[in-house]
C-alpha cells in the first residue's frame, strides 16, 4: 500500500478541476467570498497595524496586496498579515469536524501567488478545493487529541492546505509536493494558550505564509522526509496519538472536505453561537428588559467552557471567547456583530451585571450546534429555548443570501458600495475569471482596479 | 512567585555585560568562532543552494550578508539561510544537557540584527549569552520526553535563544520581551523524523528567522499569552510532559548555560564522536589494514542507535547520522572530517564492506561521551579499545588553539588566508570592536571589508 505522504501528494498534484463536482466548486467560492469579506473586514485592527508594522520593512517586492488597505507586501509577507486579517474578527469559516477554520490559511497563500503570475479563477478555486482537502484530511488524522493537547489545529493542520494549494499552484511533481508537504509537518505550529491575544491570528497568518515557503522551498528541490506524516516519529505520531491514517485517504477525490463547511453568522467563538442565538430569540420573542433579569442558566456541550471560558474578558479578543459576555450582550442587544465586541459593550454596566449573574452547565450529550437557554426574571417567571441546530450549523446552513448579506455588513466600512457589488459578482463568477488576482485588485483601497 | 516566562523576561531584559564572568565571555568568543566557521563552510551546499533560490525573489532590502558567499539578502532571510548553512556539516557546538546545537540559532539572528544597525561586540556578545542561557534553560525544561517525542529540540527550544538575543538587541521592555517569548513558544516546531533530510538544516535557519521575527513583532506591541511558557496549556505541557520548571530559573544570572558549551571534533552526528575517535585510535595504533579486518564492534550507549542507526546511507547527510558508516570510514581514512563523508568515500567498496561488518551492542551503563571499540582481524587477532571522555566533550574541551586549527579547516577552502587569520583575530577580540558587523564582512566573499 502506498504510504500516507505519498497518496495525498499523488491526489493534490494529479486531481483536475473537471474532476470537482459543481457543488463543490460552488462551495468553495462561498467559502471564498466569506473569507475575503473577513480579511477586509479585520484589516485596520491592532493586530494587522502591528504585524505590517513589524514586517514592512523587510518586504521584497511588493507585488501582493494587503487586503483592505493600501499598502502591498512581498508575497511571502502579504500571505502573512492577510491571514492575520482573516483570523482577527473570529469570523471564518469552520470544517465542522476538526473545528479548522480553513479560509484564511489556504486562500492567503494562494491569492499571494496568483498576484505574483496570472493564475485563472478555474485553477485557483480547484487548488482551493485540494488544499481545504488536504488540510483537513490530515486534522481528521490527529483531531480530537490534537486539539485537547493544546494544538490551535487551524494552524498545525492549516499549513498543509496553503502547502498544497501552493504547490497546486506552482506546479509542483509528486515528489516535490511529497516534501513540501514535509516542510509543512516540519514546520506545524500554533498553541490553544494563545487564544486571547493577537497570537490566536497570527497562527492563520504563520500557517499561510509557512505553507507557501514550504512549496517554494520544494520547488527548488529543498528535501525532506518522504513519510511525513506516518512515519513513527512523523507529525501525526508526534503532535497526535493513535492517529486515524485511513480516514486521511478514504474516499479521495470523492469526498471533498470543503463541502461540509460552515459559515459563522456571528463574529466570535463558534461553540457559543447556539447559545447566542438562544439568548436573541428570548429577549426578542418576551422582550426582557435587561435590568429584570436576575440570571441567565445555559447548558450546553463541554467544549464550550473549555474554548470560551474566559469570565471577565477586558478585550475584543478575550470577549469573542466568553461565553458569560456574549450571552449577556447578546440578551441586551438583540444582535451580535462587531460593535457589541467593542468598547462601548464591554463597559457597559448592564453587560456586565448580566454577566456575571450567567451561569453555564455543561452536558456531553448535547451537541456542539445545540443549546438550552433559561433566563429567570427578579419576578421569578421563568422563560427558556432550545436551539436544536443553530443558524451556520451543518444542518442549518447560510443561505447564499445570507452570506452576502454577511459579507457587505462586514466591508461596508472599508470600501465604497459599487466595489464590494463588483467583489461580490467576481466570487460568484470566479471561474470565469482569466486572472483571479482581480479579487485582490478589488480589495485594495490603494488602486483602482483594471475594468 | 513571579511566573517562569516572566522571570526569563526579566533576567533577559535586565542583565548586564559586566555581569557575566570572563570565562563565560570567553565561551561565547569560541561559539562564535565556531558557528562562523560552520557557516561559511556549509555555505556553498545543495540544501543552501536551495534555500536561496527559493527565497532570494522575496527579499527586500540586502542589507545582511550570506556567511561565505557574495550574495546579500534582507535580515530575514539571511537569518534563514546562514542558519541552513550553520547546520549543514553537523558541525556545530552542542549544549551537553539538551544535545542542542545552539551556535547557529543565535548567531544568525544576531548578526542579521547588527547588520541592520550598529552594535558593538560587547552588546553583541552579551545578547549570545542571554540567548544561549534562555533557550538551553528553556530546552532543559522539557528535555528529555521532549526529545524522545520526536522533537528536534534545537529548533524548538533554540527558537527562544534566537528571539532572546534579538530581543535584547532591539531592547524590549520586559512586557514585550514576554511577548515576544510567547510568540516564539507559538512558533516551536521541527521533527526529527527529518533527520538525514534537508529538513534538518532548515530548523536551525527557521529558529533563527522565527525568533528574529517574535522580537519584530514584540517591539511593534503584538500581543501574546504571558504564560506561554508555565501554562496548564503552554508550551512546557504541550511539547513536553511533568516539565521541569525549576531548572529553568535556578540560579538564573549565577549559572550561565552556555559556559557547558562543547565543539565537536569531527563533522557529524555528537553521539558517534567516541566511536570515530576509538576507531582511529585503533588503526592508527595497529597500523590496520581495512582489507584484513573481519568485523568491528562498537559498545556505546543506546542513543547512538536511536539518533544515528542509518545503516545503508546514501547522502552525506544520510551518512553523517551513520554510526555504521562513520565507523567504518575513520577506520579506512583514519581521519574524518569533510572529505570523509563525500561521494568518492560513500561510493569506496572498502567503505561499504567494513560499513557492513559493523555491530552495536548497546548498554545503558555506557555514558555518552563513552565508547569501546574492538575489531576483530580476518586472522582472528583481535584489538580494542576505550574511549572514557571523547574529545571536545565536557570532561575534555577542544582546547583555544584546536578551535582555531577547526576553523581553519572548514573556511579555507571559501576565504583567502588573510582573510582567515581577519576571521580569527576579530572573534578573539570581538568585545572591542564597535561594529559587530565587520564579522559579517570579513565572512562575505562578496565584497572588500572596511580597513
Amino acid at each position: 500500500m502506498t504510504a500516507t505522504t505519498q497518496q495525498l501528494a499523488r491526489f493534490a498534484v494529479n486531481s483536475q478541476p473537471s474532476d470537482v463536482p459543481d457543488a463543490v466548486i460552488h462551495e468553495a467560492k462561498r467559502a471564498v467570498l466569506n473569507w475575503l469579506g473577513c480579511s477586509i473586514a479585520g484589516s485596520r485592527t491592532e493586530s494587522v497595524d502591528s504585524a505590517l508594522a513589524a514586517v514592512n520593512d523587510l518586504s521584497g517586492p511588493r507585488l501582493a496586496t494587503v487586503l483592505g488597505r493600501s499598502e502591498r507586501l512581498d508575497i511571502s509577507n502579504a500571505a502573512f498579515v492577510n491571514g492575520v486579517s482573516a483570523d482577527v474578527l473570529s469570523f471564518s469559516d469552520t470544517h465542522p469536524a476538526t473545528l479548522m477554520h480553513p479560509g484564511g490559511v489556504v486562500g492567503c497563500a494562494a491569492l499571494a501567488l496568483a498576484e505574483r503570475g496570472k493564475v485563472s479563477g478555474k485553477d485557483f478555486l480547484h487548488a482551493m478545493v485540494i488544499g481545504y482537502d488536504i488540510g483537513c484530511r490530515i486534522g481528521l488524522s490527529v483531531y480530537p487529541w490534537h486539539y485537547n493537547r493544546g494544538w490551535h489545529i487551524t494552524g498545525t493542520a492549516g499549513i498543509f492546505g496553503s502547502t498544497a494549494a501552493s504547490g497546486r499552484l506552482l506546479g509542483l511533481s509528486e515528489r516535490q509536493m511529497v516534501w513540501a508537504l514535509g516542510i509543512a509537518a516540519t514546520q506545524a505550529a500554533g498553541l490553544r494558550e494563545m487564544f486571547g491575544s493577537m497570537c490566536k491570528n497570527l497562527h492563520i497568518g504563520r500557517a499561510a505564509q509557512n505553507g507557501l515557503l514550504a512549496a517554494l522551498l520544494a520547488q527548488k528541490n529543498f528535501t525532506s522526509s518522504e513519510q511525513s506524516l506516518e512515519a513513527p516519529r512523523g507529525y501525526m505520531r508526534v503532535l497526535g496519538e493513535n492517529p486515524n491514517l485511513e480516514i486521511v485517504t478514504a474516499d479521495l477525490g470523492t469526498r471533498y472536505e470543503i463541502a461540509t463547511n460552515t459559515y459563522k453568522p456571528y463574529p466570535c467563538g463558534v461553540v457559543i453561537h447556539p447559545i447566542i442565538e438562544g439568548c436573541i430569540t428570548l429577549a426578542t420573542r418576551h422582550n426582557i428588559d435587561p435590568a429584570a433579569v436576575r440570571k441567565i442558566v445555559l447548558r450546553c456541550c463541554p467544549l464550550v467552557l473549555e474554548l470560551c471560558g474566559k469570565k471577565t474578558p477586558k478585550t475584543t479578543l478575550e470577549a469573542k471567547l466568553s461565553v458569560f459576555y456574549s450571552a449577556a450582550v447578546a440578551v441586551v442587544a438583540r444582535r451580535v456583530a462587531e460593535r457589541e465586541y467593542g468598547d462601548d459593550c464591554l463597559s457597559n454596566p448592564v453587560v456586565i451585571r448580566l454577566r456575571d449573574s450567567v451561569t453555564v452547565e455543561t452536558d456531553a450529550a448535547i451537541r456542539e450546534d445545540e443549546t438550552h437557554v433559561i433566563i429567570e426574571m427578579s419576578d421569578g417567571q421563568r422563560v427558556q429555548c432550545h436551539i436544536d441546530h443553530v443558524t451556520g450549523s451543518v444542518d442549518r446552513p447560510m443561505s447564499d443570501g445570507d452570506m452576502v448579506e454577511k459579507f457587505r455588513g462586514l466591508v461596508e466600512p472599508m470600501l465604497p458600495k459599487a466595489r464590494i457589488e463588483q467583489l461580490i459578482e467576481a466570487c460568484w463568477n470566479i471561474t470565469q475569471l482569466d486572472d483571479v488576482s482581480t479579487l485582490a485588485r478589488l480589495a485594495s483601497t490603494g488602486n483602482t482596479p483594471a475594468a
